[in-house]
């Protein structure tokens, strides 16, 4: 049986396709953490690269960090990563981007700080490398975390989306996990063999996106259905029955 | 002190204003159950009609049903709610519908049959009496808990609009209370002592309402800041940014 991976690669090709994620020619840098989420996206991309109906490129840039518990420099070892993205054909970078560093003196470390510093590094390698699509690794759980923290925190109806398109860069963004669950990422991951143990993140405090998964589990009672219908709702907004 | 009535009454100017609820020569039909909510509501309009900047009518309407504890018919003595009605100027009727004797052989009585016939009723009225407008009673909550069993369960972004044009009538549905937290009207209610101790509903099983309270409630941490950012987000829509 190799149920969880059919069941990623069947949520994910819905996603691509849905969304419009693959262009002729696409040149795609997927960035991977080494966790169980990007992991699966490289598998499943470096999969369907095989047989898709449009010819695309695959290419892997791993962001190592000061925050990361590997530390960085000599004593980073990604071999570990190197080898897997070696496995699927994926070819594989490896940039250190001292997050912490850069922090200017009395400011204090966040996950915003963090996440801003390395999707600049990202993109800043995809256009010197010639990619055009940056893919990233959430799921619908983040996406819906995502969702609710603007919907409480901000007051706007708003979230990361499937595919975000760049005005000021000729990049775009695309999320094919995003009709994936967590616990179906986690599945395939579990039938693949690609749980990694090692937190890659030292500083780990997400306090407030842990907090609103916690709320969305309570709201949806744990059922996938309620769960895709605020998924669904993003798409089904009534105007006239808004205030 | 006067501090909660004063409150409701800028929060639903505020509203009346923002959504433009009320235009010259409007005939509004206030629909009151007799319990806080539209008890509120009727107060409130009928001080803002003394003083408001354009000229509009008000009427009230009670629709006495089969599953009111009250019973129907000659049993029926709503005259408490006729003689607040009385000093406030607001001319008042009722109306009885059978809502539970128009069920067919074989179905059951559920909330959406209930507002539905409720609903119905109070239109034809409006529309023969010569009433352009119907105002309703809910408030913020109310329309929050819709939000959220439309997301949850029927997978769209939508609830009760604090205004609604029909289509096919000549007529508009306004909710002024819609920027006032059930808590709010509750304390303007205690201190207008129009709390009324007798449930009108015999049947009141809202189960799938009382559930979604809940889950606001614990969503929101009890904080109306937290609220009104959910409300705003109805009004601030990033579709850039949603799957």
């Amino acid at each position: 049986m190799k149920d969880a991976r059919s069941t990623l690669q069947k949520l994910t090709e819905i996603a691509l396709r849905r969304y419009g994620m693959i262009e002729p020619g696409d040149r795609i840098l997927l960035a991977v953490s080494g966790g169980k989420d990007s992991s699966c996206l490289a598998w499943d991309l470096a999969t369907k690269q095989q047989w898709w109906d449009v010819p695309f490129e695959l290419g892997a840039c791993h962001i190592a960090t000061d925050l990361d518990s590997a530390g960085l420099g000599a004593a980073y070892d990604d071999s570990w990563l190197a080898a897997r993205m070696a496995a699927w054909n994926i070819p594989y970078s490896r940039l250190e981007v001292p997050v912490a560093g850069r922090l200017k003196p009395g400011e204090r470390m966040n996950c915003y700080w963090c996440a801003t510093q390395r999707r600049t590094e990202l993109m800043k390698f995809a256009q010197a490398h010639g990619y055009n699509k940056l893919a990233l690794g959430h799921h619908m759980d983040d996406i819906l975390e995502t969702l609710f923290m603007n919907m409480l925190r901000k007051g706007e109806f708003a979230t990361m989306p499937p595919v975000m398109r760049y005005e000021k860069y000729p990049l775009t963004v695309i999320r094919p996990l995003a009709l994936c669950e967590e616990r179906q990422v986690l599945a395939c991951a579990e039938e693949l063999e690609l749980v990694s143990h090692t937190c890659t993140c030292g500083f780990n405090t997400h306090g407030a996106r842990k907090q609103t998964r916690k709320l969305i589990e309570t709201l949806t009672g744990g059922s996938s259905h309620a769960k895709r219908n605020l998924f669904a709702s993003m798409s089904r907004i009534r105007h006239d029955y808004l205030a």
